[in-house]
């Protein structure tokens, strides 16, 4: 039996896992529901019993990515806003090490799929990446020098709660004009239902019948490139947001690329090209054309790629 | 004779240099004029020149900031806006390791600077900090885990070209809205000369004799405190660029410090109130205490002790 190492992305919905080879090949995914309202010791009793089924011969190390904040060197969860319970100073990392019997490590999640661009994803002929996650919130990972930043709560790389503008909408942390109030999921299906709603969208009115649960970032891209030019423009002014907060980062530690992943990353070139463009406009301070600008080639599985790479700094 | 390092820090104005013990005791400082028109090699030989005369014993290193872009391995000039000619391409570091047969180490002068925090200055006891430092414009510097930051060309740390307002005033580097046009010496001062023409600040019209020449950030500061309502509320709205700022850098790298420096930082609470609240208020990923925000305390000094700091770099 060979060495394998385990990655597990603790989602709202899904607890996703992966099993990888000792040099990083991912062998098999698998998950299990989350079940969030049952509280940490049923889910952390999930999580190992998944990690267990992965793995296959001896377990090198596990990884976690969880959603929100988590002293990384303890192991010990912090504030995870997503899951309902309580979940403030369990020592989740402890007690996974104690089933699974390997080094574990937590972090997280866009940290840790920050680390699985580096690893496996974008960043692989890189040393430093900017990760802008983009789904129903915006959240980061800076990668500077090969190390992920953490900060000393792990929370450095919140690069959606940059201010974009000073007295723009309120945001979930507190702020208002965040990145994120600006160009997430919501934000951008927001807009989409108002223009379906004020009649600028009529392709987009077609493909969802009208009704607004339809409207997501991908359908306003399927509308866009159908011909409404309403849909294009807003999401050209979004993009223009998000390259704001790409120009701010470059400035700031001139990482040597940026990774745009997460559901709305799917919108492809809509988002990218002026989003690029922006950050072409904006960043006159060095030659912009020294960071690449790319989408996550991870897509969905971006969080079991992280977790394994996570992993396999645990052993070290 | 004991041994030496000597910092040097060229200005547009002047070359100001000091040498330091072994152990980074600051020993004498000494400059001369940069008389910036006379082009690269005289101002070359000035600096050397002023090196040998400040060196005490064996000089072990010598570290220069210089105001602009350094390909910081090479030690050759890349560019330098602020001096009038041709700076591109000149061997700089190779010219002063063969004048003064010691290692000879350049970089930009405020990411200089942050290294003098970090070793004499605000951040003695951190292992992070960014600089802002405002004067003319706003050049910055960011250091985490002891490393300064410098990205593949020495240009990471451009704190002051941040976008702040995505509408806002053009900026030298292009772009628009950049912190630097919001809350550098000229726009506070720009600030002081509208209310001064308005008749909104009586005390500051008093200090300078209604002379728009006398309009500085320190008779801004000297009005406010006798009772200028109006400049002490546009001072707390620039300090609220500042803070916004300040709370994107901690966002994004959560530093354990941030430091004001520059001719700007002598306006002290004034200006250090409102930034504080701002950010206090806009930063809600992180608890926004784990970050201090102080004034430098080298003032004018700081580029040399930053210098010095470089040259203690020099040697490894």
């Amino acid at each position: 039996m060979s060495n394998c190492y385990v990655g597990i992305d603790l989602g709202g919905t899904n607890i996703a896992g992966g099993v990888a080879s000792e040099d990083g090949c991912l062998l098999r995914t698998a998950s299990a529901p989350t079940r969030s309202e049952e509280g940490p010791e049923a889910i952390l009793a999930r999580i190992a019993e998944l990690g267990a089924e992965l793995a296959q011969g001896r377990l090198l190390g596990l990884g976690v990515g969880v959603p929100g904040l988590v002293d990384t060197a303890s192991g010990v969860t912090k504030f995870l806003p997503n899951l309902p319970t309580q979940w403030r100073d369990v020592a989740a990392g402890e007690y996974l090490r104690s089933k699974l019997g390997c080094p574990v490590r937590l972090l997280n999640d866009c940290r840790t799929a920050a680390l699985g661009e580096l690893q496996f994803g974008a960043g692989r002929n890189y040393r430093d990446l900017a990760l802008f996650m983009i789904g129903t919130g915006i959240g980061g990972g800076v990668i500077l020098d090969g190390q992920v930043r953490l900060g000393a709560l792990g929370a450095a790389g919140e690069l959606g709660h940059q201010t974009i503008l000073p007295d723009g909408p309120l945001c979930g942390c507190g702020n208002r004009g965040c990145l994120e109030t600006l160009a997430s999921g919501p934000a951008i299906a927001g807009e989409g239902v108002r223009l379906m709603r004020s009649g600028l969208a009529p392709k987009l009115f077609e493909l969802t019948a009208g009704n607004a649960e339809a409207v997501t970032p991908k359908s306003m891209a399927e509308a866009a490139r159908l011909g409404d030019r309403a849909v294009e423009a807003s999401i050209a002014r979004i993009a223009g947001y998000l390259g704001i907060g790409v120009a701010n980062v470059i400035v700031t530690v001139h990482p040597q690329l940026v990774v745009i992943g997460g559901g709305v990353a799917a919108m492809g070139d809509l988002l990218l090209e002026p989003l690029r463009r922006t950050v072409k406009d904006r960043v006159g301070m060095l030659p912009p054309e020294t960071v690449a600008i790319e989408p996550s080639p991870l897509g969905d599985q971006s969080g079991i790629y992280g977790a394994v790479a996570l992993a396999m700094t645990a052993r070290e």
